[in-house]
């Protein structure tokens, strides 16, 4: 954990922004996976992280702007308990471990909204039912109307503080990408022609649990690559096809890694294959290069796009001016979705919050256009944003036999010679980038990403 | 998947039981990690899973029992689906395969309930707050209430089917304990002194999602076995002391297994760890050798209960008659659990429905004396039960310091002696047996179960 006077200073920073009424974080409480008693693996919200630290069920905080106080609230572990789950400290001593004074049992909290009845309580979107379930019995706002009746300005103050990372936010996420190191090693050495994708899945999400905390969301692997959020892991790996693994990990505090490499099963690229993934990977370093604090992100999408698009004009995939075809969208085809998003407590960070309370303001808003309307970052970059840069190709046959029936983009889609590209899957490459004062820097310890990097792992 | 027919006649059982009315199985949509998208792995509940087979989100189930109709509702992928999931056949389709031949999208399902409004409908006791809120909505129960307004006609109809596991079943849930046994003999090969325990448990987990479905719940593994639901692994291992590992992976069809057993980190048991062991081992086969139908299963805890008593009586940790002192409960200061639970879609099966009606009867109700009130299972055995068999001797420091402030039961614990057990940790052996018509059967391979047993498996 960070110091008490860091978890301080964050809730200080708030208060000025928010100057009145109640501030009210639900605690995430544990998830019931197939009854009440059998749970998930616990996550605590990230923003009840960022602000109070506390890393266990059970907990609701408070900020009452009004009188400067912070309030966690929780019940101590009765003799049951420690038979059952140890023994803990109680929750006045682990609340000053992050600079809370003043904690309080669970069944006061109810009190303490009945006493603050008139006063302003700023909360943010909620996520999960039982939290929503919280709101409407404390503040006795209905079930559909609780996300509703959100603090827009609490929202503003939360992103613009978290946007930034500040340098220990920074190493725990370069010791995320270090477990992520492990993993993509790993499953560039245990895939081979003959294994079964989730004999490696499994491998790989243990190393998240034995190094860290666990995936920062569901791992992507498969040789189905062009399939952007496949879970499933049941096709057996045959020579001559692309794996692509898009995986992350959880820090001990739980900041995440986002991470994609792609490697064909049997160790070698074949022709068109390197001649794909050169394209994705010169599209990835051209974005890198341009990241500096003022640019638009989307100006940075856009340039990888344009890269995506010349590299497919000159394979024959796509014809006429490259830029013409991005500027109309007709290379989403080949990379329907955006180059990446901010990273931090959450792998899509604050995504709850509002994706366009992160990644757009007043002046930069979200396209319509298909491919580029899933971009989840469009503003311009600042010093301290990190962000992931995961541009990708991709054949969809389902996609392309909709296009293709429809003519769509004609002058700019080469159809005919796409016939031989249905079943390549797809390619896509990430690393976690910093904004820097001056300029930008890939976070943690380099993981094998050229062409011959890959192959020489592949090859241990 | 079973055979359509299996599904069909599942449905069948249940509506000659219900009679009348309507069932709602709200089907399990996807639980929110640390915002909306990012989800934990899906699991179906195990009800909607048992009759209706389907495994994935955003699927509600109903059987019109007046009209005899199996309804499926759910809607098909677009093609903004197929492009971050990869096609899926339609649900009609799907649902053929488990018997049902009415599917209607989602948006339908408020229709329905709005055109059955005055007749009876019957649902389970819920633990997943979004499936109250959908029972809210769809049928108008404020979600404080939806808890006290279940079925006791559906929960019974359902438990008698359940509990009673077919052949195709047990298969399915020795599938599991073939992973159990990859688990355990990894984690005993795997630990050596200086290993942190989560190196292994990582491992372990990942092996039940390389092999089946995953964990059945989330794994115990500690060198602090005294903590009986501890899932913190953060111990070093260290020569001397206990492992104790309680895990246990779920089948391809998410049927359960649940193993427990205890190993010395350095691959040889000491002394005293040894006589503990011993007296488990005991204890856990007498259970076993009990079970047959029309035996009840608080009979055979009270035996397992008496033969721990004895074991520690002639160690000296007790004195006096141990069959008082079990009658008494003072067995329960080293034994302080019950001795199993029904097993099968759930590893504590069916739980959410009301421990009492899968453990109890009207004859039988639960005791509520420390440690055989947490006893989940008391009534008679029947062919096709399947129960874990799992007691344990823990020395808890904080139970014990308790009770010897107590001076409780004084004739029968040697309290003085006990200071030298205080960080010896706990032992707990667990199997999972069928009931047969005549007698038992321990499901699965064999897992390294005696003292030469696991010596021999930790030496590897």
């Amino acid at each position: 954990m960070f110091s008490a006077e860091t978890y301080k200073q964050r809730r200080k920073i708030l208060k000025d922004h928010v100057k009145s009424g109640v501030i009210y974080f639900p605690g995430n409480d544990e998830a019931p996976m197939n009854y009440g008693a059998n749970t998930y693996k616990y996550r605590q919200d990230s923003t009840f992280l960022y602000y109070f630290g506390i890393d266990s069920a059970g907990h609701e905080a408070v900020i009452d702007v009004d009188n400067d106080l912070d309030i966690l609230f929780g019940d101590d572990r009765q003799i049951d308990d420690v038979i059952w789950m140890g023994p803990e400290l109680p929750l006045a001593d682990r609340a000053l471990a992050f600079g809370v004074e003043e904690t309080s049992p669970l069944s006061k909290l109810a009190d303490f909204f009945n006493e603050s009845n008139s006063r302003k309580v700023h909360f943010l979107p909620q996520y999960r039912a039982d939290n929503i379930l919280k709101i409407e019995k404390y503040l006795g706002i209905h079930n559909s109307k609780v996300n509703e009746n959100v603090s827009v300005d609490l929202i503003k103050g939360v992103v613009a503080q978290r946007s930034i990372k500040s340098e220990e936010e920074l190493m725990e996420i370069e010791k995320a990408i270090e477990i992520s190191y492990a993993m993509n090693t790993l499953a560039m050495k245990m895939s081979k022609p003959g294994k079964v994708e989730r004999d490696v899945f499994g491998a790989v999400e243990g190393l998240a649990l034995s190094l860290g905390s666990g995936v920062s969301f569901p791992i992507i692997f498969s040789v189905d690559g062009e399939r952007l959020h496949n879970h499933h892991h049941e096709n057996i790996m045959e020579a001559g096809r692309l794996l692509v693994l898009d995986s992350g990990a959880e820090s001990p505090m739980h900041y995440a890694s986002d991470i994609t490499r792609t490697f064909p099963v049997n160790g070698k690229f074949t022709d068109i294959q390197r001649d794909i993934y050169n394209i994705v990977l010169n599209s990835h370093l051209a974005a890198i290069d341009m990241m500096k604090p003022g640019i638009p992100y989307r100006d940075v999408h856009l340039k990888s796009a344009l890269v995506i698009a010349e590299g497919l004009t000159g394979l024959g995939f796509m014809k006429g001016n490259p830029e013409d075809a991005v500027k109309e969208g007709a290379h989403a085809l080949f990379f329907p979705h955006g180059l990446g998003h901010m990273l931090g407590l959450d792998v899509h960070d604050m995504e709850n919050l509002g994706e366009n309370y992160i990644g757009y303001t007043d002046q930069i808003k979200r396209s319509d256009q298909f491919g580029l309307a899933y971009l989840r970052m469009g503003k311009p970059l600042e010093a301290g944003h990190v962000l992931t840069v995961e541009p990708g190709i991709y054949f969809i046959n389902d996609l392309i036999r909709i296009w293709k029936n429809e003519n769509k983009f004609a002058d700019f889609i080469n159809y005919d010679k796409l016939e031989s590209m249905l079943g390549f899957g797809g390619v896509r490459i990430e690393d976690d980038v910093v904004v820097t004062e001056e300029s930008h820097r890939i976070l943690g310890r380099p993981i094998p990403k050229t062409i011959e990097e890959v192959e020489e792992t592949c090859s241990n």
